[in-house]
């Protein structure tokens, strides 16, 4: 049967995304009595990652230095900047390879609603940054939603007037390998308006 | 980017049971940058956790008392024991709700190829119970693969001949909404096997 202390952290475990009752279950099984010594191994992880990782004091991503990888990294573009709205944004467009410029990271999107402010993003630094005259191109990969969308616009409003830097929009429409058939009216919707010239 | 903090603490989290690559990335996220007052919070529960959670004594449950909660509550009978391989497999049968009896928790099954010999079974403790006088009844739960069965039979044979114990076998057949159809052989041959009269 199962403890209090197994419970309570089952309860903690579940809170993690893709954990449900079960998976929470089995991994805290296997924490207290299949292979007890991962666990301290895990404790100390959680901490030293804790106690390391930072904001990047450029561009709002995990760092361990005041500058994060990236933008120390000096094969990247800085000139070239992609907004994203969260840090798993960023690595999703990393584990792509298909982009060598660096990052400014929003850590949000407007929401009235959740009652985020453009206070509450990372937007500031980033007018900073392009008042420095460090940027020349800006990449919005914000979602299409309404906060995304109202983000973006928020954004091109409140950018310095000088210098000129080029903004787009990253693209929408049907994802590689899905065909129209199970695409969603959304995505049908932005891959008819983002149709191409084709001959 | 990702840290090398990070990257141990996913190496760790990839470690738990059902969590591969992606998910265990999403939840070093989740800790590192969503919701970052989750992890000390996580940390405190591994912790108190492994401090608190033990052995039963009398059946090698988890416990956080010397005596568990089943082996404790006055409602359970504790003269029909059904023996199990893990914990988990406890865990299981309580989930269904479908036995009062108590158990005994082997932590393993004979496997000569993996080293694990009778002297590495919680198996001594259970022949003392029965020697006692405290079971009536032995309801082998172990899996039928190979070293299961190895496992029932070595029991069998190494049971005290006095008192008398009435022992039996889990039952193996279709699981409940499966058909002929989805089962595979080894099923398929238990559950005929396990025919029982129809009239």
């Amino acid at each position: 049967m199962k403890t209090s202390a197994f419970e309570r952290l089952q309860q903690h475990l579940k809170q993690l995304p893709g954990l449900g009752y079960r998976s929470s279950e089995r991994i805290a099984l296997h924490l207290l009595v299949e292979k007890p010594a991962r666990l301290p191994a895990l404790v100390t992880a959680l901490e030293e990652a804790a106690r390391a990782v930072r904001r990047c004091s450029r561009c709002g991503n995990l760092a361990e230095a005041e500058i994060c990888d990236i933008c120390s990294d000096p094969k990247r573009d800085t000139r070239i900047v992609c907004v994203v709205e969260q840090v798993p944004d960023l690595v999703a467009i990393e584990r792509s390879g298909a982009y060598r410029g660096t990052y400014h990271v929003l850590h949000g999107k407007l929401s009235p609603i959740h009652g985020v402010s453009p206070a509450d993003l990372n937007f500031e630094s980033l007018r900073h940054r392009i008042a420095a005259g460090e940027i020349t191109e800006l990449i919005l990969a914000l979602p299409n939603d309404v906060e995304g969308e109202a983000t973006c616009h928020f954004m091109t409003e409140h950018l310095p007037k000088e210098p000129a830097v080029a903004v787009s929009r990253i693209g929408f429409g049907l994802p590689s390998g899905g065909g129209v058939l199970y695409a969603d009216s959304v995505t049908l919707k932005s891959a008819l308006e983002a149709r191409r010239n084709y001959s």
